[in-house]
């Protein structure tokens, strides 16, 4: 059965085509430096936004035209994986990720649950196979279920600690059962709504022991893959205890967690902290803490996260120039946590918003590869903090000097004069940068 | 010379009064508990709102009727040192805190700089002593002067970093000559404007060997007072390095600087980085790195620092929970960083909007304090808790269990029941501890 | 069957009262100036959120323990008429207002769905009898349907249009079937999401036409209710047309509608505008144009629509300053457009939210009356413009002047003398009066 | 004497140009379409942010490195006369604009102040003759001087409105007198900063009259020129009247003044009000509305107006869009009402950041062009809408119908097939028209 019947396996036909159906900038075979786009770029399809969401919103019904809407719950999950496969495969996509409440659904019992779960595993397994596609990373859905109203790890109900942690414990088995290269912990639930209710250090605390026994089971059961924490701030409770990656690095080392984890970034969620995307990848990087990246966009007029389908260029370029420097992940990928917007409710839509998305990235890591092999921003830098090289500047460097020594030198100095931070100009280049990414 | 002629020593006139010249709320010597509320709340004057600032703003001039206005700049100086103390005396307030630039007005060099600021802090000291009055913390302006446009501590000029050092050495010097319970880094100008031209990770390594230095200073001259870091986001720079209470901490022990430093919280700041004041002084409590406190309301819907004068109850109340639930500060007090509106242009404003603001606290003080007596909130959550405290619930919080013997344990589950948040009861009850704490 | 079991008729037990389940400050017979509470508080009951809604969010299903979970649609619908009526009852409301799609379900043609409409129409006019209450005002849901993803009065498709005009002219019978006192328009879909595919000219002159056959309609079939239009921005589409006040005001003047529609605000709404809603309410207030109010709040740090019980005493005040000020509505009322929060999940959680938010708005009614009794704030507004009363500000105010005669009269004049704004002492005072409401 | 020493006159070197001193996209004389680039983009220098900003903000003193630094204020004042048409002059720049109060500093009375002013003018007369420069708009600064802290035409202080009056008069005479295509009213200080002493109506009633008394007076001396009203939200007072277009067009609307005004529309004041500036510029296009343009881009993670310098190629490409849709404007043009950060302080920066900045909307121009050349997004608009073109939606469109006859339309259908909004491909493709404005 094909489910993306107006779409044809999807090829690259360069800068001028003028068809939705087919790459302008993504091409997969081509260098960019020592690596080929697809060597750079490991795609993930998201499992949620692409294949379970169906457009519904706080104010109205699901919009999508589904193959599987109206079907029973299991045969749609099964259909799903069909349709994944597919996507992946006319998209050229080599990795998903997935919740285990988007594979398959829950059952009246856990037991009933978990084996709903394997079933779908086990076609899941066979058909990675056959298309030579992995799972980037797994997780574990504590937030649909009412059960997670209050917080998973992080619940006012023992309970429903021991619930969750059995749920993760299961997503790990299911995640190392099909060689995932990671899994992300999300924290749906953990925060507060109101401080009035609330023991947030107790909180905080049962969330680090979880997270200190899953970094046991992992061991217990040989996992090889990365462990990521997502920050996230504002939803859905009103404060997330990961709000931001310097929270999250925060808790991390508080806990003694750093070694077990890094950061899985998402560009909407470093927006709502107050953050740009790039700013965000960037101290996770000077700190060794970037992981992996969950792609998306987010409307800087709106207050909530919106997951669109990555079109600006400006964020792909500097994400990716961030990217560059660490020389890409480990273990990571490029996961797109995007949906389609609700009215944009065929299946075509899907494929056609993967493309945008793709290739805006692809134009970023192009002009973000020319930044880098330019030179220019480094070297403005080199030059804007070249004191530090010498004399004074480099006995500061070394941490050589003290506030007498410091106190008795400027005492000696005239008004230094300062270079300008040319920011404009700094700017001004980085649109000749993009320009150039895909016109030569 | 009297300053505030239309204002005589502001004295408790209780609830009922209708004197914008009285307190009804704030009286000093009446006890909450086992203290005063002149022992609760060591209030302090902030010498830059509220004897330099003049109502400038970026669209406008100075509206300000100071009886300064026009003086040559050392005489100023020298006629706001006497009005700090008559307004302090007026008012009843028994601390001060003060930017080194905010004593003294910059000379043509480093020396005659020094000597102006020597020449006051003289005069300071005797009137300290006639008034008895004391320094809660002083603090030194790396961010006023043009130099520092680009940083202080993360100047990409080697020279302004030691600049900055010696201006630190002698504020410190000045604030210890002074007695000063503490000492207050705010890093003005240490973040970026953009990373297309910095390079955080040096900046940061700087910043943070210059508080070292700073810890070294100190011990060297046996300065006793606390050191505390202020948290702001987006002001002035795009990105100020100190975010959050979050990020502080995460810098602090990156660096192994925790130890020496607690943090000071504003209040507008907190909301600036998406944060209630409630969360900010919870957070800092529960960490033990609460020291100090900047007192003054943002504006919800405007994206700067407003620094208004507190008159939300509610504000103040759930701040004087977090106090009160630390027994208060150790050299830590209530600075007013408030400011008085562009258009309450007059001396008695200054006044009016003090009582407006000691009131305010006053009252949330009685509230909290009401509120711990009860035991309302804290008996809400201990059952929302109790689960915790026996059978799988104790095993989790002592962390003598695994993701098997829970999952396991989970196996064995109905579906639990869950308690309500009641999130709009608890508001509800809020409403009456404040109503209580004024009309009984 | 009773629904409400931990609930009997909820009862006046006064401002010491620690019952949840009684009032505290809402005291229905009790005189504030020449009504009682319940002349001057027409509170509604909001069928969706208190009937309908079960506390699904975007990353969670339902956790609210309902009655009518898992029940056939139609009996749902049976069940809670039954449950809202009995809630009215016992909380002593007397209005409420619904959505034509929170009665009934959709069938799968739009007679069936009339049908089901109908059927349970008629219960309710037996019990609106049997009980004595009224419809504050009804509406109709052109938001949630898939059909209406791209508008409703202001979709692409023609025929959707036509369906929705059928919808309305439905919702409208029905209204005026149940003596509804108002009929609310609020444009859920009625907005863009990109410019890039949208005609606004077109989309705003098709909903202007919409609402002007809605006035022929209404006036064809006797209908002597008001109509409304409801102001919100951002959600859900990214720009809706009805932004706030002064847009909703534009939009009407411009079509030439504004005869026939007055405001309907909402507090939530405004804060999302970055108005607050004692602005909006005032805005509306002095051009006549404030017809009915719906009663919540927003948290200031969330972007999106929150909802929350109205516990803020600050706003309930000032928003009944200006309801008094107009001597209340013709037509309109206090509904609320609330929900509990999502972890608030039981039947007495309900009961509880209405009654914060009850005696929240009778505290703030009292308020108002001890404000505009006191005459304090007039007063000092009065002497504020007072140089408009006589001279040339006279001139002024009668528009007898000309730049030539004003340009003259400067050339005379010393520097003016400005009276200090004081807002510090204002925002004091405020709370002065909300104090004073409770105590005496 | 030369100003700016580092720079000869701009010229245009192409888009492989990596010269900061030239430009690589403004050629003045290349053609779009009908017009050339310099045709379509009448850029004005804004007196204030170039000739007269130093870059001070609230933290900090000037930056700024200008030769009339230190100069007595006259002196700096005729110095900047001759550094703005060197400026002008070099740049290829032919319009500019000013307040009142950036030509020449006030005196201490009236007649002094407009002493200073007519001298200023008398040598600008002669400069914009010799250099053949003109002044797209003049306006008066009724915001800087204390007296206005609580408004001007909205001034609770009638001796204040009569200065202002008296101050615009002369603005308008200047402006007349310097052959100005046009005047632009910013209400700087006409809003409010608490209701509580506020009275709106009464403040709003005075400004429309202020204005009407302005259109008399343009009347009575001939003055030919366009009236700007500019919205602007939040800053400087807490709420400002002209919070947006649409507010504009209520408030000119209710006053019967929309036959003499158009809007000015500033990019940075719509994102600080919650909109795009796509979106101000459509609505106020589509209302005949759009006069002319103040060119700057906001911070969409701050909240104050930044006014940098355009970088964005996005909104310079949806701002031409528009402008491109109503073939420009009359009277108006693009004021580059932005400035250097603090931190570009040389006089070369200035250079710089007008060349991004022009550089920046000539290729929006470019892009917008093609755009519209291709009819890609108007047929995608046409196929949107076209069930409006016949049948029952040509009866909508022309108003001919009823709910009535729209019910009995609706019973007949099936449920219409809704075609996609496409968000995500109409994005990628405007990415690519973006691109191909440039490498072509």
């Amino acid at each position: 059965m094909e489910f993306f019947k107006e779409v044809s396996k999807v090829s690259y036909e360069g800068k001028d085509s003028r068809n939705p159906l087919a790459f302008k900038h993504y091409n997969a075979k081509q260098k960019i430096g020592s690596k080929t786009m697809e060597e750079w770029l490991p795609f993930a399809m998201s499992w949620w936004h692409t294949l379970v969401a169906g457009g519904a919103d706080p104010f109205g019904a699901p919009t999508a035209l589904r193959t599987w809407n109206d079907k029973e719950l299991m045969e749609a999950s099964k259909m799903r994986v069909e349709a994944g496969f597919e996507f992946m495969d006319k998209l050229g996509i080599n990795y998903f990720c997935f919740h285990d409440r988007d594979l398959a659904p829950e059952g009246k019992t856990i037991q009933e649950t978990n084996a709903n779960l394997d079933l779908v595993v086990d076609i899941l397994a066979e058909k990675m196979s056959q298309y030579n596609k992995k799972v980037l990373w797994g997780t574990a859905s504590l937030f649909t279920n009412p059960r997670y109203m209050h917080g998973g790890a992080t619940s006012p109900n023992a309970d429903i600690f021991a619930i969750g942690a059995a749920q993760v414990k299961k997503a790990l088995d299911v995640t190392h059962k099909l060689n995932g290269q990671g899994y992300v912990f999300w924290g749906g639930r953990e925060g507060y709504e109101t401080l009035l209710n609330t023991d947030m250090k107790k909180e905080q605390d049962h969330m680090a022991y979880f997270l200190s026994m899953a970094v046991d089971y992992k061991e217990k059961i040989g996992f090889k893959g990365s462990f990521y924490l997502e920050p996230k701030p504002k939803e859905p409770t009103k404060h997330q205890y990961d709000f931001d990656v310097a929270t999250c690095m925060e808790f991390l080392a508080k806990y003694n967690l750093d070694k077990h984890f890094s950061i899985n970034i998402e560009v909407n969620h470093a927006t709502l902290a107050g953050h740009t995307v790039h700013h965000e990848a960037h101290l996770a990087r000077i700190n060794d803490m970037w992981g992996t990246l969950d792609i998306n966009f987010g409307d800087p007029l709106l207050g909530w996260d919106t997951d669109q389908f990555p079109t600006n260029i400006y964020d792909a370029t500097l994400m990716m120039y961030e990217y560059i420097k660490q020389d890409g992940f480990t273990n990571g990928g490029l996961n797109f946590d995007a949906k389609v917007r609700r009215g944009s409710h065929t299946m075509t839509d899907l494929v056609t918003s993967y493309i945008a998305g793709m290739d805006t990235l692809a134009w970023g890591l192009k002009a973000a590869h020319n930044m880098i092999e330019d030179g220019y921003y480094e070297k403005n830098i080199n030059e804007r903090y070249a004191t530090y090289q010498s004399g004074i500047g480099a006995k500061i460097d070394k941490k050589q000097t003290s506030f007498d020594e410091l106190s008795q030198y400027a005492n000696t100095l005239e008004e230094p004069v300062l270079l300008s931070g040319k920011q404009e100009v700094l700017e001004a280049e980085l649109n000749q940068f993009i320009w150039n990414a895909v016109s030569k």
